[in-house]
């Protein structure tokens, strides 16, 4: 297996059927990916999902079962979340070839990468779409587009897989991407710091933070400028003359 | 639906799981197929295959059952075999992407296009591989390449899709390509005028027609071409003094 497919989880968010975490394993594994992650599911560890694993069975005895999305990825440097819908906020997206590319270049550079699947009936919700980089999408017929959530799992896997197999461009970035915990701190931080400038009021937020939050997470920050906008937000605090939150 | 799609069948040889079926049918549609032909399915039609197709129900009620692969594929220009294993003969071999590229643009040419699966547990027949112009390959783990028929269906089908949505070139063909049938009986010309010749002994045939076989299948022969060579040996046999065969 290559070492870069190795940095890439798939992360199965609240599943509904056992059957289906089977079935992903399976899709998984043949394509080479090895690290299931399970957020909240339904019903698991299950004698469906083993049956319908086949070979793939070591993958769900090794999945990290977890409460929540946030920490399924919060060392991750890509987040990137399968998604189907059209929604109220533009966000950046990309078709699952690109962005295939995309994580497997991430992936290669030493990043941890997670690509999130939702629920079978709806999805991903909002706030779990807004911890995303980028949406990924693939493309289905205008008159019929179920696609099923191993059928999803194995187009994405088949395409990070021909992805790693390409030759690779020998610029890599020259620091770590900053993780999800990185960023969701640096929002926190901008958060309260927004607050303290009467910028923000809570109690009637609009969009404000989600479409902060989306030119971060679109900007792709390394861990320098992660840095550096935090001493920044810091600074900004001290000059308030409140002490310096160390979320 | 694009015009091309129309042109493309999926024919899947001698399945045994009719819940197969639905859920090859149904991953045929997501990306825009609708051509289902089935060879001497053991069960079908059946309420599994419903069950599994989801919305896909169309697909079933209009697939096409034949007895055999050469009625399933007697009018198509291109035929292409999902293989995953190793040939005595090596075989023209396409990677899914390149093929499914090589299947558009037949398609979009006006030739009728079929894509072979075999069974569940042993994939398609030497013989019916010797059928293909070429054989398709999905890239799988070294370690597991345990891919079940809907997941190849699957991922060809969304391969299919995204080379339909590639700009075309526009220097197209100018004669049709020769269909399946017209291969057949030149190749069965090929076997009497040899015999005639006494250049092959049907006693021991050794791989002779096969390679001829795979030479004109890769050759991706026009109408044109095939009269040409009939022509020939039709002349032959007319020089040996025997009635031109007119299969």
């Amino acid at each position: 297996m290559s070492d870069s497919l190795d940095k890439i989880r798939v992360v199965l968010v609240n599943t509904s059927h056992p059957g289906n975490i089977g079935a992903a394993a399976r899709a998984m594994k043949i394509m080479g990916l090895r690290r299931l992650y399970l957020v909240a599911p339904k019903s698991f560890p299950h004698e469906k999902a083993v049956w319908r694993s086949v070979g793939a069975v070591d993958l769900l005895e090794n999945a990290v079962v977890v409460e929540s999305l946030d920490q399924a990825v919060a060392d991750c440097g890509l987040v990137v979340g399968a998604s189907a819908r059209e929604r109220r906020i533009p966000w950046p997206t990309q078709d699952v070839r690109t962005a295939a590319g995309s994580i497997v270049e991430a992936a290669t550079a030493g990043n941890e990468v997670a690509v999130l699947f939702g629920r079978e009936d709806r999805g991903l919700k909002n706030e779990e779409l807004q911890k995303c980089q980028f949406h990924l999408t693939i493309p289905t017929s205008e008159d019929y587009s179920a696609l099923n959530l191993a059928a999803a799992v194995q187009v994405v896997a088949y395409e990070i897989r021909m992805a790693d197999q390409q030759p690779r461009a020998d610029q890599p970035w020259d620091v770590k991407l900053a993780t999800a915990d990185d960023l969701e701190r640096l929002l926190i931080h901008y958060e309260q710091v927004m607050i303290a400038l009467d910028f923000y009021d809570p109690a009637t937020p609009k969009q404000l933070l989600t479409r902060i939050r989306r030119l971060f997470l679109r900007s792709k920050l390394d861990k320098m400028e992660i840095n550096i906008l935090r001493g920044i937000l810091g600074a900004t605090e001290k000059a308030l003359g409140r002490p310096r939150d160390n979320t």
